[in-house]
């Protein structure tokens, strides 16, 4: 059973979840050499449902049975999570100075589809709006489940980015904490609210539009940007318009808007730095603060091109060595696929 | 010239500088096809002083010149540094909502030996002892300088913790701003200090030694340990027992015997992880802020054994599969070489 331990210097919490170990001896072969699982052995391949636990969701053909072929999004729990859905809510404080909980959670696989080597960039239109219109799915369930505080829905896109698995997949988890890193974000942006009188990140999208030079794209209803202060090459944010602080606020026709503008922008991304290794992560409020004035829900996608060393870890400055205007120049200029 | 910027939503500080910056196509390459340097054009080697910048600081046999053979130890200023020692502290604020700053401070390279080959946890003692008595002696200096708000000593080691040059190097970063990461740290500890009248790292040091089970070794004046809610398998702690902030109040002594830990602890992970690539950190006080009462200066070393993936950018949780207490029993049985 996993557990969750807060840092009692930091107060971050961190989960413990042994089931995904490796060997000491192993561990020293580092990210860069996790062996990749070829197409016969891979779990999320059709055909192999069976060496994954049984489906939560899926969309397939009528008549098919779960687990077995038929489907074109199949949502499981995951094989080795970090979070399970028992236990306790409750810290348990030991010797007056420890604080730890039950690994309470879940944590889910999404197959984006059946085809191993497919990606969001070049996949059809109408598969990457199902693909949002799960997440939208699964977040409205998980997110009223009264034990969890955040649900964070994430991609990890190959080996640099923290996958071993080509297969496309993302991944839900939803925590029974909310974590200081979230806290922060959130802090800052009441405390501009309050000496404002705006959302912090409405007045970024006033000043971007009006600016331009680090805009990628806009639809209707969303804006696609490179951050001012960018942490990373070609971190890009996509954005709402209109404030609202919770992802699952949004309709079914926004989710398919939503499904179009990130389709164009990571296949932008990936014409124009081939491919490259990414991550990408729903940001949105805790579950149960919903409607904030000072929170914006919005989605960052960060290509993994440059490394994260000691002075980031000791610092928590990121060194980004592409300037987000020359990055929105680069990525407006390109045409997506 | 590089330059700071503040992120306006979170408050972080991100360093732009693109005199490090590759091609938009070559980004795509990803962290794990960094191209390793050879021996024959490695910049750090003996008789190859004419590829780096001149020389700040060297320990050498005397007589020989600076920027000549005959040293054992050599500090340079980053040939590619993220940092210059030009412009003002001066913020610029644009819009009413952006601000940046002057990319001012220091980056230096210190060689840490002229042998490409050696690294900290095989090194002699008398060596390992000079290393760290530079790190002390450039703490002091650049910590003394009005412009500088932070010094941050670190050491990248191996290309999964972010470099791409084998020959052993530590790097020491002065900024003019102090990161948001370092004032929630301390703002924990104060917190904890006002409630508690005790400094919460020397609260940890006598729980952790009563419990016993997370340390991994202890010298007169130092502790090693597995954190309680270590982040990724293996992360280990050096902390001074005796409380001070700052890390250059350390006598010359005293650095002798950090050495020793540092180099006994370091052979453990070594032999351990089979030489896994790992980042360490010297954590201190901002520079003008000596003495306090609730904070405590330390090294944090972390083995780069796990990969930060969508959730832990998304969330801030890390998770790790190796217990600390697991972690800990195996280091302590483990010989130093």
């Amino acid at each position: 059973m996993p557990e969750l331990r807060q840092n009692p210097v930091s107060k971050e919490w961190v989960i413990i979840a042994t089931e995904r170990a490796q060997r000491p001896e192993e561990l020293g072969a580092g990210i860069c050499q996790i062996p990749s699982k070829e197409k016969e052995n891979c779990p999320f391949c059709e055909g192999h449902e069976h060496l994954t636990p049984g489906e939560i969701l899926s969309y397939r053909t009528y008549g098919t049975k779960p687990d077995t072929p038929g489907w074109w999004i199949r949502i499981v729990p995951n094989k080795f999570a970090a979070l399970m859905p028992q236990g306790s809510t409750e810290r348990v404080h030991c010797e007056d100075f420890f604080t730890y909980m039950d690994g309470l959670g879940e944590h889910e696989v999404l197959i984006e589809s059946p085809n191993h080597d497919l990606s969001i960039a070049i996949m059809e239109q109408k598969h990457v709006e199902e693909v949002f219109l799960a997440y939208r799915e699964r977040y409205i369930t998980l997110s009223r489940d009264p034990r969890f505080e955040m649900v964070i829905i994430f991609k990890n896109h190959g080996r640099g980015a923290g996958t071993s698995l080509r297969h496309p997949h993302s991944q839900i988890i939803a925590t029974p904490i909310t974590p200081m890193h979230v806290r922060h974000r959130i802090e800052e942006a009441m405390r501009y609210f309050d000496g404002h009188g705006h959302c912090v990140y409405c007045d970024m999208i006033q000043k971007e539009k009006s600016q331009g030079e680090r805009l990628v794209l806009e639809s209707d209803n969303f804006i696609v940007l490179e951050p001012f202060a960018a942490s990373s090459p070609f971190e890009t944010w996509v954005l709402p318009k209109k404030h609202d602080s919770t992802f699952d606020n949004i309709s079914p026709e926004g989710t398919k808007e939503l499904a179009y503008v990130m389709r164009i922008t990571l296949s932008k991304i990936y014409k124009s730095l081939n491919n490259p290794d990414y991550n990408f992560v729903i940001f949105s409020s805790p579950c149960h603060e919903r409607g904030l004035e000072y929170y914006h829900w919005h989605i960052q996608i960060i290509p993994r091109v440059s490394s994260v060393a000691g002075f980031e870890l000791g610092s928590g400055i990121y060194i980004n060595t592409v300037i987000p205007e020359s990055a929105a120049d680069f990525l407006r200029k390109t045409l997506a696929e």
